[in-house]
């Protein structure tokens, strides 16, 4: 490594100015979406969205051109920078090279941030003042707060109880950049009041907490509600990942053999790799390996159904097809929790079940060894999530190091784990522990599918 | 700001291979050391430091080489950006144009990773196994731990005890990189155990931690101790800091009218301003005003004498003529931990005290009103200690907009407040306190200086 380039950076000026839309470039247009009540093809509902963002969701322009006041905003953090990881390659005594482009740059800390920004752009285009938005462990709560402060709107977040409480600092770093943020469920919200009529003990959900931000954003003319992933314009903003990735791979000499990333709704790999499966789609790189990595505990990809299913727990989302471990199903509290979501973006499963990508599960403590290797190399403390990426990728090419082969290996490093440091003392103590295959628990939340008749052209 | 350049970025070509060594250019050598206990000029103990750092301490060459190994560590964040804080400008609607030069991009999340890596190397190459340390809040021992992790080096700190329990997570981000971190008192030492047998629940000082990292190694023959700030060698490790940043401000077309930086031990802002007052000191730019800023709750350099004094609160290390409060003078709570010491640099002192800088003290509460205006503008949520500087930046922003003057200021951002979420908490939720001057406690610690017979040439 000694006098050679560590960090592919770019300038300013060589930042995409367009997001990258795989949608024109699918070789079968992707399923649409039901209505959760009609459970007919419907749209994004316009009181809830952004036109900005209704326009993108279906769109099947190649390229959509950044707004300037998106593009002034992202040059505070990127071009995020590419590395390649001579320590960690040493360590491993590999002949594989690899790559990480780390999104951890971003002053809240993950590529969130980067459809935050957008999503606050067309909302304020729109001449709306508020936002609202669930949150688990915080880390979109945080993007999202950030992104209005830009932009000078509101942001109410709710965030599930037992994180609120757990987790603090995700709460206070919203607080700092002027959001407020309630425990969920909240007594602000008619569902909220129900539940903590029922229980007034609830420790809350994800689901919970969605229901408390819509119903919020029904309610008011000014308020508009926000998703952090898994729908097509959200994974669209996350290719400006992607499109500097290949920018700096090109810069660096080299085209990956294999591209791993975490993917929990999907839209950080996402964001990664389409700029990469366009080489696939259009024939030029076949032998392009795309691999997302999801947790054993909650294997929506490996292990789920390909079908129809609801968005979300409680049935209040459009009816997406994808992998699905079943709406209902409560994955089990690995650390990782943007990896916590029993379905998958839609467009990650079109393009699996079309074969261009594929799918690998990963027990927890696993990828907690990969991320402390990874750390005591290269520096940075990765988060719980992307440690499953790093564990996938150490993985080949220890195969590499058996095989003589030297594989090019690209990780799409989401984000730092510096408010995720329980955990890793959990790992260190020995305490962390692997969850198994929920098998029982997903058969039964895959008997609670909704009845879909609508059929597929 | 629409489509100007944002962050003004160096390639790692660009960054520079030498320290800067002030000593080569200072109109009037620095005092020496003393002896703490012979009172007499010494030179750092060889059997605690590196023969590199002892053979830099003290060295009048004014370009020190950054060794090759140490070169392609920084390479993994280094150069770190310079930004345009176009935003915070607007927000404070100043003609005044602000730049921060960002060292929160090192994976320890601030500038002590960049002495902590020449250290490690210097300590590897005597055949060195092992380095001691002592943290307060853990900033320092967490940079140490990882620039020992680099040179596969082993790596024990003592904690003071109360921060230990009050802060886990940084202990826990020194064990992932694979330090040994223990409260202190520890009964690891002779002074630990003695401590702890005249009272068990010590909550610990950072006194007695530098005292039982010195006795640690002191004892073993494979073992170095390491120190953060304060002495030569540390700010000249630091100047790579302002050496870049000089680069980029020529870049964007402006040399600094103001330098604003916070000072506890002082390398931070040495490495800032050093390169810059160069210009000073040959008389090219008269004008450039260097403007180191201390809490009011501990106010060396305005309000403490200019006097010989020992480094630590027990009188182990050498003694420095410097600004001081008196080395038993213990300082009230703030949060802004790294600027919680009784003396100050000599080399600042020096260039003070020769009228090369000015020095200001500003209160806690309006430091983190600054930090949260400045978190909402550009994104990152500064660590308390910097949040004293962007307080007088803004301050002189303001000003500018009184006088309709367009001055350049440069603000050095030593590191982000990740960890430090709690005190924004205090701040946000209106329970944060300002501590007055404690003019009585300095007046008592000052009754108590070394008696110094020495008398300089």
């Amino acid at each position: 490594m000694k006098g050679k380039e560590t960090k592919i950076i770019l300038t300013e000026k060589e930042m995409p100015t367009s997001w990258y839309n795989v949608l024109a470039d699918l070789p079968k247009p992707l399923p649409p979406i039901l209505h959760p009540a009609t459970k007919e093809p419907t749209i994004l509902p316009p009181p809830l969205f952004p036109s900005g963002i209704r326009d993108q969701e279906f769109s099947t322009e190649r390229y959509i051109e950044i707004p300037e006041e998106v593009l002034d905003i992202y040059k505070l953090w990127r071009p995020t920078p590419l590395i390649r990881a001579y320590r960690l390659e040493k360590a491993l005594d590999t002949p594989a090279k690899i790559f990480y482009k780390y999104e951890g740059v971003s002053p809240a800390g993950s590529h969130k941030l980067n459809t935050a920004v957008a999503q606050a752009y067309y909302a304020k285009k729109d001449g709306i003042k508020r936002f609202t938005t669930e949150t688990g462990a915080g880390q979109w709560g945080s993007a999202l707060s950030l992104g209005c402060a830009f932009f000078g709107l509101e942001c109410k977040v709710y965030m599930v109880k037992v994180s609120y409480y757990q987790k603090p600092y995700r709460r206070i770093l919203m607080e700092t950049w002027g959001a407020q943020c309630v425990p969920s469920p909240s007594p602000d919200t008619e569902i909220g009041r129900k539940i903590l009529a029922e229980d007034p003990n609830s420790p809350g959900s994800l689901g919970i907490a969605i229901s408390e931000a819509i119903e919020d954003a029904f309610k008011r003319d000014d308020t508009y509600y926000s998703i952090g992933s898994v729908i097509n314009s959200v994974l669209l903003h996350q290719t400006i990942i992607g499109q500097e990735a290949k920018k700096q791979m090109e810069k660096a000499g080299y085209y990956p053999d294999i591209i791993v990333g975490c993917i929990g709704g999907g839209s950080n790999f996402a964001g990664m790799f389409l700029p990469f499966v366009k080489d696939k789609l259009n024939g030029k790189k076949p032998n392009l390996r795309i691999i997302n990595v999801e947790p054993t505990a909650c294997p929506s990809v490996t292990k789920g159904l390909y079908t129809w299913d609801y968005g979300d727990v409680a049935g209040l989302a459009p009816i997406i097809k994808m992998y699905t471990l079943g709406h209902t199903f409560m994955p089990p509290g690995i650390h990782a929790g943007g990896l916590r979501y029993h379905g998958m973006a839609p467009i990650i499963c079109h393009l699996h079940r079309l074969g261009y990508v594929e799918a690998k599960a990963v027990p927890q403590v696993a990828t907690f060894q990969a991320g402390v290797q990874f750390a005591r190399a290269e520096g940075i403390v990765p988060a719980p999530e992307p440690n499953h990426a790093i564990r996938v990728a150490i993985d080949e090419a220890l195969a590499c190091r058996e095989s003589g082969e030297s594989k090019t290996i690209l990780i799409a490093l989401s984000g730092h784990g510096h408010f995720d440091l329980a955990a890793y003392d959990e790992y260190l103590t020995g305490k962390l522990q692997d969850y198994v295959y929920p098998e029982e628990k997903v058969k039964e939340a895959l008997a609670h599918l909704p009845k879909v008749d609508y059929v597929e052209a």
